[in-house]
């Protein structure tokens, strides 16, 4: 599922104007397909339904990637760095104050401030949805948008266990499950409402445990 | 969203054979709702292809339920009738054995073992993923279907608090989600295996902290 970017000027060799159109067109295919998607959901979004709806040609959409699936991911990942520059971080940068509750408590607010936020939250469910019951295209979204930032939070556990903060034999990769997915499940099937209160107390929950200590 | 049950034999009125049509219909219904909407999803799944699957009329399905999401949900709450017979537990029932860990991890090894089999996890999965896009259908399933389950937690975390065993400042509905949410976002999004030994350690990581004791 290789994707080609956009034609870029090359370097020295100035065309301004087949670039910025380039650009442009590109924002209005990533704008239309994140809408579409979220109208009418993913079995009926079309590259047909994209270029009509952003102005361009079929070819146009084709010339760049090789499917709706595939421009639908470039459309998230894109949407993803626009609020990590926003937010003035850089893309994939995960805390790491040495203060391990902080961090995660930091990170799961950005998390839910991003959920509820309507651009995101119907485009985003539209294509989790479809990737429930379509096998592949599941596991696309998970490798390409769901897995990296899961790996980030791996990563942070694995240094607070370097550093002696975690318990050296708890598995990382299943522990940050424990404040990731009750987050990601209200989110989906809407079994409660979701807040930064909610998740700084899944953050205490989990480090401290449910036993008396 | 009131169901009407099938007509029953009314007690010492003997009508035998329109009883055990009755009852056959009622199978034969269920078991094509189940397999229809695992083979094309919600959306492609009608109150006419589950009676012609089933062979009875659309009437037959208009006189007991009023729409196919119903339908469903009596198909579904039925599955899960059937297996906690199967497995010898009165419906609906929690253990206690006074030993929570013990008590999660069985309830827990059970749901693998249900979200494993082929009957439950195509048509289950299916029902979950309309959920996420189709918000009242979502909100029933979520009633009807899974806040049962989730209180039977709450309550045993209740009775385990009441014999000080759960720190008394948690809150059973948030702990519960430490356990039962990860296992559900690995089913739904395929974020990893499931598997009795994984639910154990989450039971294990949520009782005891992921902080050094």
């Amino acid at each position: 599922m290789a994707v080609q970017k956009p034609p870029q000027p090359a370097p020295g060799k100035p065309v301004p104007d087949a670039g910025r159109r380039s650009e442009r067109s590109r924002r209005a295919i990533y704008d239309a397909a994140l809408a579409l998607v979220a109208e009418v959901g993913y079995p009926r979004t079309t590259v047909e339904g994209i270029a009509a709806r952003a102005g361009v040609g079929k070819q146009t959409i084709y010339r760049w990637w090789s499917s709706k699936a595939d421009v639908l991911l470039e459309a998230f990942l894109d949407l993803g760095e626009q609020a990590a520059r926003a937010a003035g971080q850089e893309e994939y940068a995960f805390p790491d104050t040495g203060d391990l509750a902080a961090d995660l408590k930091a990170v799961l607010r950005a998390t839910v401030d991003e959920l509820r936020d309507p651009k995101y939250d119907a485009p985003y469910r539209a294509l989790a949805a479809e990737g429930v019951v379509n096998e592949p295209l599941g596991r696309v979204f998970l490798a390409r948008l769901l897995e990296p930032g899961l790996q980030l939070y791996a990563d942070r556990l694995r240094s607070a266990q370097d550093a002696g903060q975690i318990r050296a034999d708890v598995d990382p990769r299943i522990a940050l499950e424990l404040f990731v997915s009750p987050l990601a499940q209200r989110w989906l099937q809407r079994t409660g409402p979701i807040s930064h209160e909610y998740t700084d107390t899944l953050v205490d929950y989990a480090l401290y445990g449910l036993l008396p200590r």
